[in-house]
């Protein structure tokens, strides 16, 4: 069945006596019949966190395996990438302020953070030169260490969370094709305070370090990464310094304390253990065959870890809970329809996405395209690069698709035009031929396959959810996560039907010749 | 001076060579030179929480009585009430879930919660009927009980914050007298689910029961106090159940997960102490002495009292902390003016507020009338009740002034209407013949003294800030504050200077004959 025989069967109304089409089916499933509630509660809810290199990652990538054979798709397995770096899994922390008076403390330690058990004074380093810097030594042992002045908390006379407004969308509608940016050479030297400050850190060996995030309040606290040593990561720096992100409201309570000459103690109880001997982690990967076009591929994807401090729900376990609802969608409408996939339908949920993109860049090192050592820059093009029609992909939180962005591409957008147009009750169709970036359409779109995210209404995500302790399955809406997998089914099985693969983008002069 | 010599004197502008009057004076100190946001900040950063009975309490006590000396107050003194029962001072507390995952708990234990330190199953009594309550008998012991179901979490689309808008005020400016609500007798007996349970609960000692509370979100907890035996309170009660508050979003990740049939583990380390032996309580008195008319006075006051999880900013500190800089701009204001208030100026700040206005009523049933044991309604008036000229009050939240509640004292109207037009640039003047309840003015007007509050912009109040953990300094604003104050003052002033008491509402026929 191609594209036109599918628009052509397009069901009409409730009393045609037209055949019911595989998008007919894959609305129904996604509409009527949604399991993304229930697929995202226990991947938040029950599995938590998803931290790479976590044993919560390994339990929940294990239910993800089991729930994808479930399914029925094929070929479910893991693929390895890595090294990654050490895995940290949190077991116990607590922060009370002790003197002047009690109170318990809304914080979170930062992910690698290793064990700490103590109780000491707090100290501001109020310093901005190298002199300034130095009078500290021989002060931060023993002690708690803040690092960030004080931030005004304002109050909320805007709604913290919405949806795109035509305004919005117009303008994105309305953007021309992006142009390259150069790319940004590694900043030249000279002191730099913070490095300088950092060394002296570590040096001294602090009970922790406490800031407060450059957002968030009124109980929500954003956490994610500790710092680590210079030009190193916080998975395989032996010497981070434990770490902790208090709310905005404790942390300022605690500086102005300070101000007034009011020392302030502070305890912590931090456990924590370092996993994962291997150093090594896995994306998920399933199939459903194709069959006329089954050696070319349609990826949809999504990443599944998350930091530490919530269960990782807008961020992504939206994502990754649509994409397996893909998954069951199709399946579903395969198996009522009778009509099978021309391409080979490939769901990877990836992991590291979190650190930089790590899966899903491995993922294509491995199958699409050769990197230099320590790069993500391609040199060449793999041969497996000219079979991938589309990589679809979702991390933008629990809000509605509105439109897609093509990343330049303009020979899509007639194409997604026709596709959108075919959903009329969706609530969306703008496409913008403008970029985003932050998630793992990136690693394709590299390396010249056509990879895509999708424009999401905004809802909570930025204010509140996103790295947050509060990023919880509360804050997921079933209507717009049902409303997404509809739609992601509906672009990957038109993709699959295709006479020809999805137009792509003219390659990099470097990476042409590469490929030679 | 009277009233109308302050009004001939008013300053009409900068260039003006009228004498500079009182009242322009007060606004001078209160806008220009505001000390309010110092006040609120060693009241909430350094004294914390201020929960009636605990040692907080009285250490911030002791510091409200330093401060009001040093601003040159009379008479500056405690006025012992009470019995009122146990102190309760919370020395540690910490929640984490144990299974099937860690997570620490953001909750918070309630007020008069003992102390309590164990790990057990969760489990959520599903009953509404006798019978299926008796199914519980057994089952509760060395466990945590959940009591409510799930609460659905909604975004805000609409801003928590705001102020009020010209339609809000309208509607109090146009409300007509309130017509007094009949009391309402106690509910008949029979049988009442909520009592059975909690019998059961008891009986059962479980480590500790959690809930919810109706609201709050995104790491806004509301807490307030334990629920004690039946007809007893927190404060008396000896057979309290530990109980805690979760954050709304752990609360129902914890029924979800039991709902799928996946068993939670708790743990808990709650450390409190009963204090206080003798029971007794204090509000805080002070006076500025008046001349001609000084055995009548003009009362200004708030509650000096707040919940346990936040530093009580909102409530009360913003109303506690605009009457000490009322006390200090009148101080000021007399020193440099050379002017006498005819009156005597007496500022109060009651405590047992948050528990039933007690520290006023208890104020009151010394001063102005006789109650009946264990009863709030008054039999008969005290001579002094005629000397008090008017009660103001400050206690909702942070928001600058609108307007003023009259309580249906519609003599007033004029009077306040004209004062309000005296103060031009402050964005207020809302008169309305309605009632508001909830705080300490009530104690007053139940006893026929004129007792108002006033109008505020309600701000983050009722939906962050009072009686949550997040009821910090952070959330108060400076200039909102500065204005009341200077408000206050003006009224307290005018109030002191005019040749008449104000004008009272008519007495209930049974007060009255009371007083013969």
């Amino acid at each position: 069945m191609t594209l036109h025989t599918v628009n052509a069967q397009k069901a009409t109304s409730e009393d045609s006596n037209e055949e019911t089409t595989p998008l007919d089916l894959i609305k129904e499933q996604g509409l009527e019949k949604s399991q993304v509630m229930e697929i995202a509660g226990w991947m938040t809810d029950v599995y938590g966190p998803r931290l790479t290199g976590s044993s919560m990652l390994d339990k929940a990538t294990e239910w993800a395996v089991s729930e994808l054979k479930k399914m029925g798709l094929s070929n479910v397995h893991l693929e390895e990438w890595g090294p990654f770096g050490r895995g940290w899994d949190l077991t116990h922390f607590e922060m009370h302020a002790e003197a002047p008076n009690y109170f318990p403390v809304l914080a979170y330690p930062k992910a690698w953070s290793p064990p700490v058990k103590g109780e000491g004074e707090v100290i501001y380093i109020d310093a901005s030169t190298q002199e300034e810097l130095d009078a500290y030594k021989g002060k931060l042992g023993g002690k708690f260490v803040m690092v960030d002045t004080i931030r005004d908390v304002e109050e909320w006379f805007e709604p913290s969370a919405k949806r795109y407004e035509s305004d919005d969308l117009l303008g994105m509608a309305n953007a021309g094709s992006p142009t390259p940016r150069p790319r940004r050479g590694r900043r030249a030297g000279g002191f730099n305070f913070n490095t300088e400050m950092w060394k002296l850190i570590e040096a001294e060996k602090p009970i922790a370090v406490i800031d407060r995030s450059y957002k968030g309040d009124l109980g929500t606290v954003f956490v994610s990464g500790a710092r680590a040593s210079e030009g190193r990561s916080q998975n395989v720096d032996n010497d981070i310094v434990p770490q902790a992100t208090l709310s905005v409201e404790h942390y300022n309570r605690i500086f102005r304390m300070l101000n007034k000459g009011i020392p302030v103690r502070l305890s912590i109880d931090l456990q924590s253990n370092y996993t994962n001997p291997d150093q090594m982690e896995h994306n998920i990967i399933a199939e459903i065959p194709g069959t006329d076009l089954k050696d070319e591929v349609v990826i949809f994807g999504a990443h599944f870890d998350s930091w530490h401090t919530g269960t990782g729900a807008t961020d992504n376990a939206a994502g990754s809970s649509v994409m397996m609802e893909v998954a069951r969608i199709l399946m579903e409408t395969i198996k009522e329809s009778g009509v099978q996939p021309r391409r080979t339908l490939r769901i990877a949920l990836w992991t590291g996405e979190e650190q930089g993109l790590f899966g899903s860049r491995n993922y294509v090192g491995k199958h699409y395209a050769e990197f230099p050592p320590n790069s993500y820059t391609p040199q060449s093009l793999k041969e497996d690069q000219k079979t991938v029609s589309a990589y679809y992909n979702l991390d933008n939180g629990t809000g509605k698709i509105r439109g897609i962005y093509t990343q330049g591409n303009e020979d899509v957008v007639p194409i997604f035009r026709k596709w959108f147009t075919e959903l009329p009750d969706l609530e969306t169709g703008t496409i913008t031929l403008g970029n985003t970036g932050g998630t793992d359409h990136l690693a394709f779109d590299a390396v010249g396959i056509p990879g895509f995210q999708f424009i999401q209404d905004p809802m909570s995500y930025f204010a509140k959810t996103h790295h947050s302790n509060m990023d919880n399955l509360d804050h997921l809406s079933g209507e717009d996560l049902s409303q997404a997998a509809t739609i992601i089914a509906t672009f990957v099985w038109n993709t699959s039907q295709m006479d020809t693969m999805l137009p792509r983008k003219p390659l990099d002069e470097d990476l042409k010749s590469g490929t030679n």
